[in-house]
């Protein structure tokens, strides 16, 4: 692993690293927040999933995140949203290939060599973080946004006992069921439509429900809303289920991350909360 | 005046605005924070002045304002660095021409026709901002960092009545002394170094102190703090003219945005005091 660059950022510590990743085929870049209070060892860990078309700096410069992650002690994780490179495939699409990479394993060709991203971020990532950075294992929680929100609640609900606590911005609720997750899955899963509900949030809640509480924030004034992110499929599967959920509605917002960092605190401290 | 964006953030808006500007003789864009509490009136204004090769973008995305000044009750405005557009002349050089107005008014071709910075902002932007949003014009500061923390000083400097606060992150602290402000006032001023003097904050301060404090925040770690910044020049002219001073030099911190992200809210605190 290698650090590409490193900042001070309200006390703490804002650094890039790149790793070559096994499971992805390509040289990964991920950036880390660590707060000032993992100076005296190893703190609650919380990662942040972002959108389409989206990597490490989005979040990292827009939401202003580290103020409150420097106040609550909680380090931050924000991985890529595809492996990327010349070597590895692509889509003219913003919502195919190279930063759209849906946190999911691809079966299909010419996506399976290197569109791994769930394996990636739950297993070879987690483990580099958990052995280079001062991260507390037990402590992990996971939010995101957009295509991260949703990977963020299907990573959660598969691996509950990594994922303690979970919050989603602006989550796409029913990926089998929209435009967006329709031509992801179809390119990477294939056809077959029985294997897409492995990584469907309302599909995966609908089997078992998990035991944290998700906190959802999206916009009313958000583009996408009714096309692609479709909340009240996932209401009402967590309803069915018995998934503990505040979904909240916010009146004028949009999908953008003014929304994001308007909402970024009440997210971290339902962290810093569940994983304290 | 038209209206280019608008988005909700942090229970205020954030807008983004373009209209024909007779003094720099190009259409101008402009960013305006406007936060919750104008619904009840005019508010505070701080004016915040981008550095090198910014546009009204760089601080609306990267400081994290919105939340501090939505608190705060202050409107916030982001003018551009310089005219731009293919009519306006420019240089390749990051540090000369569009994005390198130098708040300025250039008596020299190419430029004089177009860069009129200081006359921009502190008469033809104001009129506009005071005639457009519900902005109280005997409550107004000024910001800014790097080119943009030397402007304020000089806006401040030779304002005092309009500007009645003042702060800057990692300003230029005497540019007829640096290589940066040397090549952009040779260019825009010509080659008379008396002419220099009225643009130059250290030399302004020494002639005729501000009854303002200034808060002034420069990291250590700035790359561009012996060879471009030399805060020394400033506070010793401010030691010598009596100027009020709180210049702090912050360990670890750079040039970049995520120090002033971290500094943005002792800094909007200054103002609202000030301006209280």
């Amino acid at each position: 692993m290698q650090t590409v660059s490193s900042w001070k950022s309200f006390g703490g510590t804002l650094s890039v690293h790149e790793h070559d990743s096994a499971v992805c085929g390509c040289p990964m870049q991920f950036a880390v927040f660590t707060p000032p209070q993992a100076a005296n060892g190893p703190v609650p860990v919380v990662w942040y999933l972002s959108g389409l078309t989206c990597n490490w700096s989005n979040v990292m410069e827009k939401s202003g995140l580290q103020r409150v992650a420097a106040r609550l002690g909680l380090m931050i994780i924000a991985p890529d949203t595809s492996p990327r490179g010349d070597d590895v495939p692509n889509d003219d699409a913003y919502d195919l290939g190279q930063g759209a990479g849906f946190y999911l394993s691809a079966t299909q060709a010419p996506w399976a060599k290197h569109f791994q991203m769930d394996k990636y971020i739950t297993e070879e990532l987690n483990a580099l973080v958990l052995s280079e950075f001062p991260a507390d294992a037990s402590k992990q929680g996971i939010t995101g946004h957009s295509m991260g929100g949703h990977g963020a609640l299907t990573l959660h609900l598969k691996h509950p006992d990594t994922y303690k606590t979970i919050s989603a911005f602006s989550p796409i609720g029913a990926p089998s069921q929209v435009p967006w997750g329709q031509k992801a899955f179809a390119a990477y899963i294939g056809d077959d439509t029985t294997d897409w509900a492995q990584y469907d949030a309302t599909e995966l809640v609908a089997k078992h429900a998990s035991g944290a509480t998700m906190l959802i924030d999206t916009g009313d004034a958000d583009p996408f809303l009714e096309e692609q992110l479709k909340p009240e499929l996932f209401i009402n599967a967590c309803e069915a289920a018995g998934q503990s959920l505040n979904y909240r509605i916010q009146p004028g917002y949009d999908h953008s991350y003014w929304f994001i960092a308007s909402l970024i605190e009440d997210h971290l401290e339902h962290h810093a909360q569940g994983l304290s």
